[in-house]
């Protein structure tokens, strides 16, 4: 296609390309943006280096293969900021500059979105769903190990307390946190059996009383009571990974107080989703794992992004073939909020034509320059200040928005101009 | 955990691990084990760099962080080959050596298994589904930038017969293959209207008349008609991205065959599954592309394989809490086969107890030696031998396993000793 586009002259026309979602995941209520950082990084470092070229040279001819050489972005790219709702139709992102240049970053761009938004979308869903209790993510080992960091990275984002992925807690400087596994209570077993309170007292040994305890491994109530003859009262948690959560969250809690560890957390894992974690809303749980759903998105493990020319040479195109129809043009979009910050629509508009009227509403812009002549813009959100967003984005949405139940997306969106 | 462990000794036990899964996803027929090559590459390599020890230096004692410092995989590792097929409870990899250094590889063994594992799954029911026709991996859009390669690899193993993924065409040296994309049609535009016979003409002379033209971006009869009287009756394929793909295969078939383009092959894609591929077996279609489903594993897009602690100094351990039970002791596996060739069932045995009698039954090994003493076996499968060993399970599946209805595993594992 590069190739094609040398070869005719057309690769240096001038073009705007939109990455936007049809649709939201099946029954989702709405979208939250992730990736946006690290695709800023990933695009700062966007370059075809010799053992690339070496293959392309294979099948490509020498002026392709020296375009590519050269390579570097030299346009501009507007989009939403990491942590800002989404809906269909939103332009989350708009990258402009020539064919051959903006064509080329296809691939890299809807990867990253599309991941790192499937995961902070879903993530979003489980942190509202735990109203407040503290969550740590812990699902690298259901993952790619690359995906798995940016999984704990869209966790944070979404407003998880801590990461068991400890490459995550180096790379993004993200809170760590996690517990023991079964395998180091069935480590302490000798000819004469099993031992959890040998477990159980080489880890307070070493981490002190304010350690969570897995009491699973054998038999719960035992567990807990081991638990608390080792560490004390003053033990830190104890962690339930199987069985019906609810109903021993409870039996657990008893025991607990009925022991004087008062203060001793409960901490609960084992395929979590938002809908499991909000069934327990009720139960004394003051810590949930969550693992697999988290990092296969609950269900959408991809948000379904794409990546649309909509403009060459300040001409609007679009495709026009069945079902698969896009708005040609360049866009901006604004969210329009009541006083009480609840959201009452966005709206999308061409980038060469008024802003919209907002009347009595607030109105607020979308899209923040990212890249200017191909140099990224100062100033690019952080991602506690993404963490931020996502905290606000679920509070301005319309009360239905929060709904887990599938349903339609809570905000609509109008195209004008 | 590591740090308790290496304050009461029992770090330095010996310790067999195993790998394995439950259960198949949800009404799968069988499982094919995929990572396996990545993994002993990533474990050749796996060490914890100064970078990383500045990490957990924040909350891990000295004596840990020197353990880690000087970690080398020392142990014993044998395990299913790369495409191999297997069910639940299958041994799939058995990790010996000191309690400390199996479990810091828990996470990188189960991430890169899990992961592979589960693409390659799906994508073996797409081949096996496909009946034979050109398949080619175009997903990578739709993953993790890193994950994306590891899904072409994948993919590649299942049987596929390209990847439009060029980092994993040279990473992996694996065949390449692609089409244009509708922004190279919409691209032609000018003031005039779209110009879809430019962008056929652009590509024909860079690619010759054996390209594939993408038909769909306006309308498929006119875009069938112009690609022909561009490329001539010698283009090589024209392919499908929307709209009922089943007719519009019949109905563009009979137009190019009209045309005298007889041998023009006909590409389709758009959300294609497995399902989706094998509903369009009757049609005309010579090569699906498949995106989505593939990369996140057609609904399931984790493995959920296990790492279980087994066995520590020759004494058999197993969790006993509820519904999670493991079974102790490191094992091996036979797989029992009639003299067609068809498996009657999965034998799996005691590490050091005798081989099952096979009977009449031929009987093979599945677990081979890949690493003795911290040290890589020579000689393990390359991605061509595992290739051809997805390929040769697929055949030896009973009938019912190749049904893509939802059902119980293909194939009985057996437990003795």
């Amino acid at each position: 296609m590069l190739s094609a586009a040398l070869t005719d002259g057309s690769a240096h026309r001038n073009c705007s390309f939109e990455v936007f979602a049809r649709r939201l995941p099946d029954g989702r209520r709405y979208g939250v943006v992730g990736g946006v950082g690290r695709l800023l990084d990933a695009l700062d470092r966007f370059r075809f280096g010799e053992p690339e070229l070496a293959v392309v040279a294979k099948f490509l001819d020498e002026r392709t293969v020296d375009w590519l050489r050269e390579f570097r972005f030299t346009g501009d790219i507007d989009g939403y900021r990491e942590g800002e709702l989404y809906f269909p139709g939103s332009p989350i992102l708009s990258v402009r500059g020539t064919f051959g240049e903006c064509v080329v970053l296809e691939t890299l761009i809807l990867s990253v979105l599309n991941h790192d938004s499937a995961i902070l979308s879903a993530a979003t869903r489980m942190v509202s769903a735990a109203a407040g209790r503290t969550m740590i993510e812990m699902g690298s080992r259901r993952a790619h190990e690359e995906s798995a960091v940016a999984c704990s990275r869209a966790a944070y984002l979404a407003g998880f307390t801590a990461t068991s992925n400890l490459e995550a807690v180096r790379r993004y400087e993200l809170p760590g946190a996690g517990t023991s596994a079964h395998s180091f209570t069935l480590l302490h077993t000798t000819e004469a059996g099993p031992d959890e309170a040998a477990a159980f007292r080489a880890q307070v040994e070493a981490l002190g009383v304010g350690t969570t305890l897995l009491v699973d491994t054998y038999d719960i109530t035992e567990g807990v009571k081991t638990a608390v003859a080792v560490a004390g009262p003053e033990l830190g948690g104890v962690r339930i990974d199987s069985g019906d959560l609810g109903v021993w969250a409870r039996q657990v809690r008893t025991q607990l107080d009925d022991l004087g560890a008062a203060n001793t957390r409960i901490v609960v894992s084992g395929d979590l989703d938002e809908y499991a974690i909000a069934a327990l809303r009720a139960e004394p749980v003051d810590t949930y794992g969550v693992g697999t759903s988290l990092v296969t998105g609950s269900g959408a493990p991809t948000a379904g992004m794409v990546y649309k020319l909509v403009e060459v040479d300040g001409l609007p195109v679009a495709k026009r073939s069945s079902h698969k129809e896009s708005r040609g043009g360049t866009k901006c979009a604004v969210r329009l909020t009541k006083p009480t910050g609840t959201i009452v629509e966005e709206v999308v508009y061409p980038a060469d034509g008024e802003r919209p009227d907002p009347g009595d509403l607030a109105c607020r812009d979308l899209m923040v320059p990212m890249y200017r002549g191909g140099v990224r813009e100062p100033g690019l959100p952080t991602l506690a200040e993404g963490r931020d967003l996502v905290a606000r984005g679920l509070v301005s949405l319309p009360w239905e928005g929060l709904k887990l139940s599938r349903g339609e997306a809570a905000v609509p969106t109008r195209f004008v101009g």
